[in-house]
């Protein structure tokens, strides 16, 4: 395969005013104009591990400056990392997550958990509960019963539908 | 906003080996070629939502048919869908999601958990269980202590670290 993935993110925001907000119903197309983006996840990954400067990331991922630089602008934009100056002279920026990236980790968590299963050949990184030493099985359930996600019917319902 | 995302699949490839596994330890990294994709995405919602037919995802997403035809035959490639003849006279096929494919709602779910929170203004598409009736509340859990995934210190062991 020597595809080229080249979507226009116009193409989702067809569907959005100017605020961003969208009048696209579903709240996966909501997210896709970055979650569907691979850098957009592995910089995610990164800062998540504690990267928070351009050179640490493009180091870890190999990825051309003008691209980078492209990814971090967009999700900040997006309100999922926020800049701060830690240098006056010469200056200086670091990208930190905010609260929507920090809470974009169950994201990153399942597509690990996905990957782990289907596309777990060789070693892995590995992920433990730093207080009990357990290592972490990422699942996602329905808080409401308490079933795995997947496991039993859903019903879904439109706006204007009841 | 007005950005294109132009990413070569290949960079990502660059870490796999024929075989589609990957040198890579990181298991998002493996997942990336289609699940940082938008549109791959948005199929496998569709799919999730029982469509299986090329005309019934194109006008669902308002796709270009090469667009569509090319993100099929990654899906299909990936192991995530398959076609499956269900007209001999003309020849037609549909795609049906495999094991995989149906084990990657729980990233959907997540991904639409977050869009819920961050991007929720205007009316949004709801899911329920269908034997309780209860609205889903999705969330990632790691299995093994009942936490959920980002309230408690994670400690990341690469291969070849203890």
């Amino acid at each position: 395969m020597n595809d080229t993935i080249n979507l226009k993110v116009s193409h989702y925001q067809n569907c959005m005013n100017d605020e961003n907000s969208c009048n696209n119903p579903c709240p996966i197309a909501r997210s896709v104009s970055f979650a569907g983006d691979a850098w957009s996840l592995l910089i995610l990954r990164d800062a998540h591990a504690g990267l928070t400067r351009f050179d640490q990331f493009r180091k870890s991922l190999g990825i051309a400056p003008t691209m980078l630089t492209r990814r971090l602008a967009t999700l900040t934009e997006e309100g999922l990392l926020e800049k701060q100056r830690y240098s006056e002279h010469p200056p200086r920026e670091e990208y930190l997550l905010t609260a929507a990236g920090r809470d974009f980790l169950p994201v990153l968590f399942m597509i690990g958990a996905w990957g782990r299963q289907y596309r777990g050949g060789g070693e892995l990184v590995r992920f433990f509960d730093a207080e009990t030493g357990t290592e972490i099985k990422a699942v996602a359930v329905d808080e409401v019963t308490g079933a795995k996600i997947g496991t039993r019917p859903i019903r879904m319902v439109a706006p204007g539908e009841s």
